[in-house]
């Protein structure tokens, strides 16, 4: 950040007066500018015994496997974002989303959130963003080509708490970038 | 947003290309500024068998009585956020976080975490923010003087849950202002 998004003069990182740390001030309108990490919601969606993955059309991790997910937008909540995506990336319909997964990643001021969802029917297809989508048995999944740490801790997280008949909600910090798979 | 915070130059508010919906894009170096929701991390701290509470020294909502929270900062975890605030706020150390109720606010685009946490000792004090914090029963809530809906809603699922003997973690959406207490 170098100017001012209400006035257009230049701003400069300093600490304002009652506060701890820097922030984008603008030198003529005084206007703090405070920037916050943004969330990322997705779905791991469920049908029968196999989940739904997406490969990526865009970058980053362009030809990767992930799961439907994307940066929440302003007047939505968590569940409508992560349904949004899955609808975008997977052309997908999702029911009865259950908060699964959350990981803060500090490293990158992003949250991630991931909801178990059911599938009420098996219609899916590529998105723009998607190379291709495929409904996966577990020993299908292609671990060695997930695109994000988070992915694959929730699909472990998955295959695991299924075995075990029951699916613990985890919430858990990512401090610093871990491998994909 | 009037201006690129990147370059000084007007935005004005369009579809960008392969995009659904308006953005903020600059005139002049292209640039999208995307607006998300932003996260609000707070504690109900508990020692014993009461929870700690805090008047607030600050608008909105001076003088009414909140859990400590506030909004995450860039380079932490929300558990991180959800410590500091209740340090900042309370002047108390918390431990043993677990992710209790997660409310979308998609009416102000704010999501609101906060996590059960235990006070290993009984130390706590009003920080700058707070005109009082104190320590109370649950027939001592101050039910018609909370400062936000998602703080009364909190508190009612906690002494509800603990009556039961067992803390559900709660994910919903307020899609509209609903009162506070």
């Amino acid at each position: 950040m170098k100017f001012c998004s209400d006035c257009g003069a230049a701003v400069s990182l300093t600490i304002p007066q009652g506060d701890n740390r820097p922030r984008y001030v603008c030198s003529s309108c005084n206007v703090i500018h405070y920037q916050n990490p943004r969330i990322v919601a997705g779905c791991l969606p469920v049908y029968g015994d196999k989940v739904l993955l997406c490969k990526r059309a865009i970058e980053p991790r362009y030809g990767y496997w992930t799961l439907p997910a994307g940066f929440m937008e302003n007047g939505e909540s968590c569940e409508e974002g992560a349904a949004r995506e899955t609808e975008e990336e997977a052309c997908a319909e999702v029911t009865n989303l259950r908060l699964y997964t959350m990981f803060s990643l500090p490293h990158i001021d992003q949250v991630h959130l991931f909801y178990l969802a059911d599938m009420p029917n098996e219609h899916y297809a590529p998105g723009s963003e998607s190379l291709l989508t495929q409904l996966l048995l577990e020993e299908e999944i292609p671990w060695d080509e997930l695109a994000f740490p988070t992915i694959g801790r929730t699909l472990r997280y998955f295959f695991a708490d299924r075995k075990e008949g029951h699916f613990a909600m985890r919430s858990e910090a990512l401090l610093r970038p871990v491998r994909a798979n």
